[in-house]
């Protein structure tokens, strides 16, 4: 038996769920979990049908985008994620999809600004739209280079990829993580939530203020913070 | 056997209603129920997933957000639903989701129009947003001030909650309450709906003009009104 | 054993399927059907939910709003079904719903413009919207009269309701009629979509033309000309 | 046993998925199989529900119309699934749907745009649009014509058919084809899918740009090209 069952298992199920939630048509989303004590992720194979979908399809590389176990061809997205475990340390789960209004957002290729406590009960800056990328990196090693387009977004913003969990590429859609493979999609539904309520509060009202500082303090800190007081 | 066992029913009933109508992801949102006779009422506790819930995890508060009964922490928000049922005497269940059309006109921080007799045949005002509060409100009693803002909207309009049973908060969302939980989760559905209703509206004429007075005062009255003929 | 045993489920499984459609939330609408022989309607009980309603609730009036059969209140509604049934012979069934996009142009107060052939695969014309009523009628005899603005409408657009099975009441929503109850619910869906085409139609190209009188007539004529060659 | 029982299950079983997708109301679509090797094709009976439809009532014809096999009226858009056969002799299935969104831009009469990954994941242009039909050819052979009309746009914009498996219609609505009917109602819903996202990215961005040319290719390429590596 091999010692990836329980990884696969994690891995399929967040897939699954990804499917459940209306997130993907077809085959447009990939999510991955992550085995940090091997050093290893468990990812989707490259467009296999939900429903045809198995556990043991589940493929399970390293960070450098070996293959360690499986038979399939992994998502073609792959070193994007090999890329953020890689140097994202504190993620356990990374969810890839193509969700209409966080594309519309990406193509649109704007930053999703806060305006609402929906957002802040997740995150307290805006979610940002990573710009394309230059051509000669198009061109090169393409999902690699996605990941660091990422990484490099964080990095000139100053944003924590702890408290910031969404990103969106432009032109191209949404990624999330989490601690584990099920945040990664949870993160999905949210920001597919907040992308949609956003792109209608602007056609309510064009000039719809940001959310002021004191409200995302306390609406993020009453979920998130050291005295936090929601949940069980 | 708790004395408590039916008002837990009613509200365990109602916060699945919530879900099953699509007006909640996840554990956005909560219902309670009031028992007048004894001064308390029944809340879902916070960040339970509907699946999970029974009617044994509701709690038990008293007005003063002291619990009466039950083991789990009540919802985030229970001192605004405390605050309401102590200051307004005649609502028996009150809900608050994060509904994805009445978020948006909350963010947009925007009263909904009057412009039809969906509209009408439930309420004669425009659906109120009340503002954000002023900075030491949140960061002090938040959701018991959350509670005073909305009372204090009423006031300073001059509604009366028995004829306008649903407010938004500015940049936050909808509550909606009413004789019991059964009509607050109906009155939230009916919100969104004619949330919807209004942003598509002016989305097709920018310029549409209000319900006229003697149509507002037909349908509310052919429903409420004391010679009302509809329903059995 | 009723006479209107047939009649009355006729009525009854239009309702249900006026719900199964989502054409209405709650109990939001009503349908009816015509017994020509015997110069009555059936018609939907006032505000009972769809989840409750059996074929023995159906009300059975004459097109003088005197019941004929049944115990329970009618459709509020009904003034409007009966002066329709009165004066316009060839009809065999009535919808009245609350559906989002239809309601959304009723509150814009505008026509619905012919701008496609799924328009046109139903009616040539723009789909009316009736101007909302004089004060003196609302505050009248208010179902029937709005029944005699639908009819007065058709006049003076000098509209044949046997080609144009539909339309919008100003500030209120959608009725919509055929040969027979269930055909009635089909043009009631039909117009949901049209309506909701036309609205996206005009966020895409806000200059988006009239579709042309030659498209217009071959779709139309297609359909329901002389030498229709649609369907079986 | 008829040898077009197998042709007539694919073309059976693709147009029961056009319905599961959501992409026709009532019988607003049909979907089409092709027998390269006798010259003849499948398409459903015009006007029958889906919820009747059998795989004995799909109709066989060559690709001059005459009837092959079968008892019903075919689909009355049946000739211009016939011409396209006929000039694109690479192609094994085709659907006409009337989704919302892809008639919504038909009816706008506007290409849609290429802004995202999504799109370059299936076609490398924008979709195109093309113009209604001269009044002469529409008061002819209509649904020939229309034939006509889709391969002289391919041919005067120099598209190919084989890497562009889409057209609108203006005023109309969506054609998709591919090398099976199966394929073909995988590109309506693509389609749909796409339409939808460039109209919601419009209304965030009304500026937003086309995808750069490098990320165009390597998102087709990356699925079409000889070194193609997603899927299996």
């Amino acid at each position: 038996m091999s010692v990836y069952q329980e990884l696969k298992r994690e891995c399929y199920e967040a897939n699954m769920e990804l499917n459940a939630l209306g997130l993907v048509i077809y085959t447009f989303g990939n999510v991955s979990a992550v085995d940090r004590s091997r050093g290893t992720f468990a990812i989707k194979p490259s467009g296999v049908p939900y429903e045809l979908l198995t556990p043991e399809d589940i493929v399970i590389l390293d960070f450098d985008n070996n293959i360690v176990e499986g038979t399939m061809r992994p998502s073609s997205d792959t070193k994007t994620h090999a890329w953020l475990y890689k140097n994202w340390e504190d993620i356990g789960g990374i969810a890839h999809t193509h969700a209409t209004y966080s594309v519309a957002w990406a193509q649109a290729q704007k930053d999703i600004p806060i305006m609402g406590t929906t957002h802040a009960d997740h995150l307290t800056e805006d979610i940002p739209c990573a710009p394309p990328m230059r051509d000669d990196l198009i061109e090169g090693n393409y999902e690699h280079n996605t990941g660091i387009q990422i990484t490099d977004c964080f990095e000139q913003r100053s944003l924590d990829y702890r408290e910031v969990p969404m990103v969106l590429l432009g032109n191209h859609g949404p990624f999330a993580w989490g601690k584990n493979a099920a945040k990664a999609v949870y993160h999905s539904r949210v920001l597919e939530e907040i992308a949609r309520m956003a792109q209608l509060t602007l056609q309510i009202n064009p000039a719809a203020p940001r959310l002021k500082e004191t409200l995302i303090r306390k609406h993020y800190n009453r979920k998130h913070g050291k005295n936090a007081y929601y949940g069980q």
